[in-house]
């Protein structure tokens, strides 16, 4: 355990004394990226959460405040994300009208419940949780959350309503049928933004290079995608009033000033409905964010503290439910924009939300003739890198269990819903877990050649001798396999009439638990009332110290506990000649 | 996998050509003793179970033949168990009052619906899920259960009525602050019983020893406990005319003749709300059954298939529900009589079932005067045994966190019901299990003296390199320890700032998993941008297969995959000079 000081508990203070003129170019840089990206992004986010565009510029204000105060990554981009929306929209979309009154409360209320929740879990250390989470299931959630976002935005780029569904199948049935009030303006509009985004995104970089553009120039002027796709298609719908003549839907009104002081309403009996939820948010946002931040840290060598960073998105979610915003997190792409654009500490999060609460204060007029398109393919065109086939194939190939556990998780997560498939994907991961380890692998070892090496017989030409029954048992014992482990030992032992001494090799075995321990002390007896001495080689020193305090040598019999199996062999077969395997 | 015969669905084929004379003997006598022993039993656990006493004897009769013909099992007596009935009273308690026709039909429902969950889990090979259940959870289980029972049977021996009450507390509150009430001749009686038993139990076969009677007759006579303690209570009662005089609660009129044939009502909706209970009433009642059988197994190195077991216990509860029984299992205490009387087969039981079978016919008028109380004081005294302290005293010493679901499942039973009490226990040990395998113990290790042998550096006077770090990885790693691996070795790395090499020993490495492995080419990527190469030793053959698969060796840069630790450290350190630890 490393010693906590007050940095740990507030990691500004590591780089605030030092903070120079240098650092602050950089993070004013960085600073302004981050925010010509975000405007889209929170709009497009909040639109995906079924909420009006300014919560998610809220969202981008405040939470960014207080995790710059108190986060441990210098590059994290907290703000609105894609999945986080998603999971928003479909826990809001059963208790309300999306767009009403009692939507945007329950937003800010799921926000309150995961800030307090992540406070919570950073408190009480829980951010190892986040670790049962395998990268299989991370995997299969992701290209699922994906799809639904991807298919749930083709209302706004086909211009006509699509009833909401969590099923994508139904969603484009009802596309496909109703294909005829095709908006096509908006679709135009949605193909022009693609177009734009994609080519930004793709070819823009290698162009500028090709041209002899300095490279750091020329990927900051890449990330600008969004920001021209949106000044394009805004000016477009100005210019031909298609907003009036063609039905191009547009943000339209937003609210000016800066985002409004709210109070969460904590009615217990909403609070209780919304706590699974929020406590899925919590956990999805948590590893998302803390996936990005590790992956930046180590970069450039330095440490991220998982239980400070719930801690600092705790706050920043909380933040985000006192002034009008939504559950909030720190966002892949965003954070690796920041990073590369050269942010080098949390400064550049705070500049990045002065200038959004700029935005709000006194650009909105200028948002008016934004396109819903326009927002709805910034997030088809984000989501689309979240599809991974790559991780499955890969999985295939290594390990099936692996494979169906991502699998499951995205079929269930397509079919009964995205929060569902987590649960399930966590669920089965965990099963197959404790399924492989209660049939551990044994393995009858042999001598190789004239060395002090045992190998499975199975696989190497190793001798073994008529009297000695050496098994390798490769796992740890606990009651999920002790079973298992005494009736494969019996078998072997009736299998082999001749063995006057079994030999259990316990290099792998890194504990014993209580019920295994009740089932050596039975094979023990049961072995020599077969006229069999049971004994141990390799004990790892944990597990000899557990013995020690029950006496188990005592129990042992005629049988010993040996340093190596070399040693053991020796004294067990003093008598015998040994046999070719 | 053994191949499956036809005699392994029906043992009976493999004793039945050979029976003989003999075995016929002995397998009579055993019979005998155990219906003596379970005409008495099987009316107390009706009681028990809330039931009238006749179901406890029906369902001593077809469950015994069905068991006799399917099971894998010489010795298992099969019928009505302490914990199953209590489990049953504790269901129905919540649907029906006591003794109404819907609670006996919700008693035939369950036997129905356990027996149909255990075939269908002896089919799918399922036997192993009973194996999720760790000693201390049973331990602890049995324990808060037997509390349970005894008290439940106060009132019976109190001679009045006290509430049923899920809180021991409660009951004996009730019972001291209405002790007025106190049923004197009752009460007596009860102590009648008790003290029969006790010393039946305890100094008989001593005292009949010494008094020169053979071992074998003596154990037999110690059997007949309970009905001695039927006999002269029943006696006492009829001579006296207690149940008139003095209110002394008697079994009274049963019906004669055989079992009724019955047939389970599948109301879908009661089906629905038995189902979970039913489910946990199969697992604990197999568990019973199958822990009792192994241990009478090996005892005459028999086999046991377990999930022959859950088909015979399956087809066992099926015949219960269809002839007004209730569910059964195989029980502890009444298979050991079995097994030291003598019995050599089934057809032990298929006697024992012909023998209450003629009970129920011919002798239920003789049954008319047997006190409640006398039923009480039998069951009190039988699960007195289950109280286990023992268990928890070891588990203390020996491993904390097995103590630690031992006493939670105990508590949660006795405050919040005895299922939830093994449903919380077996979680909390799957997850005190995953939380243990989720921090690996990472050991440093050196050599000792000049041998090919590598321990811990902080357990064992050994010799280390100055450019390289071994360190040996006490558990397979998958998703849930693939972040403290990471976090644990770079931060060893970051210690030794002097280190060249860093040698992972895997003898301890059973598995690793997908994310386990993309944490690895992690790892080996970022200890190369430190100048460090990532090596590793004694890879386990099954592992190997694994990482060549997705051609990890590729992935490792410089850093290569040894045989064993000694041949790794000879060529990491070829060109310097160890140093003394």
């Amino acid at each position: 355990m490393r010693r906590r000081t007050l940095t740990s508990f507030l990691p500004i203070l590591a780089w605030l004394p030092g903070y120079d003129r240098q650092a602050m170019t950089n993070d004013s840089i960085a600073g302004l990226i981050v925010a010509i990206m975000l405007v889209p992004q929170g709009m497009a986010y909040a639109l995906l959460a079924g909420l009006p565009p300014e919560v998610g510029l809220y969202a981008s204000i405040v939470p960014l405040v207080f995790y710059g105060l108190l986060g441990s990554s210098r590059a994290l981009a907290v703000g609105p994300v894609a999945i986080v929306s998603l999971m928003v929209a479909t826990t809001l979309g059963e208790i309300a009208e999306s767009g009403s009154v009692g939507y945007v409360s329950g937003a800010v209320l799921l926000a309150f419940l995961s800030g307090a929740i992540l406070l919570g879990m950073g408190l009480a250390r829980l951010g190892f949780l986040v670790n049962f989470l395998s990268h299989p299931v991370i995997s299969g959630f992701s290209s699922a959350a994906a799809l639904v976002i991807g298919f749930s935005q083709l209302k706004h780029l086909l211009g006509f309503d699509i009833p909401r569904s969590h099923l994508i199948t139904e969603t484009i049935a009802h596309a496909v049928t109703h294909i005829s009030d095709l908006n096509v303006a908006t679709f135009v509009i949605a193909l022009i933004s693609i177009s734009i985004l994609f080519f930004f995104k793709g070819r823009l970089a290698a162009w500028l290079a090709s041209a002899g553009v300095a490279g750091g120039v020329a990927d900051a002027l890449a990330k600008t995608g969004p920001l021209v796709a949106v000044l394009v298609t805004t000016l477009l719908v100005w210019l031909l009033g298609l907003n009036q003549s063609s039905g191009v839907k547009v943000v339209a009104d937003i609210p000016a000033g800066l985002p409004p002081l709210s109070v969460p309403d904590l009615d217990f009996a909403l609070v209780r409905q919304l706590l699974p939820s929020a406590l899925l948010i919590s956990l999805v946002g948590f590893l998302e964010s803390v996936s990005v931040a590790k992956s930046l840290a180590s970069k450039r060598r330095q440490k991220l503290d998982a239980n400070q960073e719930l801690i600092a998105l705790g706050a920043a979610n909380i933040g985000a439910s006192f002034t009008g915003g939504y559950p909030v997190t720190g966002g892949f792409s965003r954070s690796l924009v920041n990073f590369t654009a050269g942010a080098v500490t949390p400064m550049a999060s705070i500049i990045t939300a002065g200038l959004v609460a700029l935005t709000v204060a006194l650009l909105t007029p200028l948002l008016y003739f934004l396109p819903n398109a326009t927002l709805a393919a910034i997030i088809m065109v984000a989501v689309a890198n979240l599809i991974d086939v790559k991780t499955f194939r890969e999985a295939w190939v290594y390990n099936k269990a692996d494979a169906a556990s991502l699998v499951a998780t995205f079929l269930v997560a397509l079919t009964l819903g995205i929060e569902m498939g987590i649960v399930a994907g966590a669920l089965l991961s965990i099963a197959l877990y404790l399924w492989r380890t209660s049939r551990p692998h044994m393995a009858e070892v042999g001598r190789v050649g004239n060395t002090e090496h045992f190998r499975n017989v199975l696989r190497h030409k190793v001798q073994t001798h008529p009297e000695v029954l050496a098994i390798r048992v490769d796992e740890s014992l606990y009651f999920a396999n002790t079973a298992f482990l005494e009736d494969d030992v019996l078998a072997r032992v009736a299998d082999h009439p001749e063995i006057k001494h079994l030999l259990l090799i316990m290099s792998a075995v890194n504990f014993i638990d209580a019920s295994a321990l009740e089932t050596l002390q039975t094979l023990s007896e049961r072995l020599r009332d077969a006229g069999v001495t049971m004994n141990m080689a390799e004990v790892k020193g944990p597990v000899m110290d557990r013995l020690e305090l029950v006496s188990f040598r005592d129990e042992m019999g005629a049988g010993k506990i040996y340093l190596s199996t070399h040693n053991a062999m020796q004294n067990l077969t003093a008598k015998s000649e040994p046999k070719a395997a």
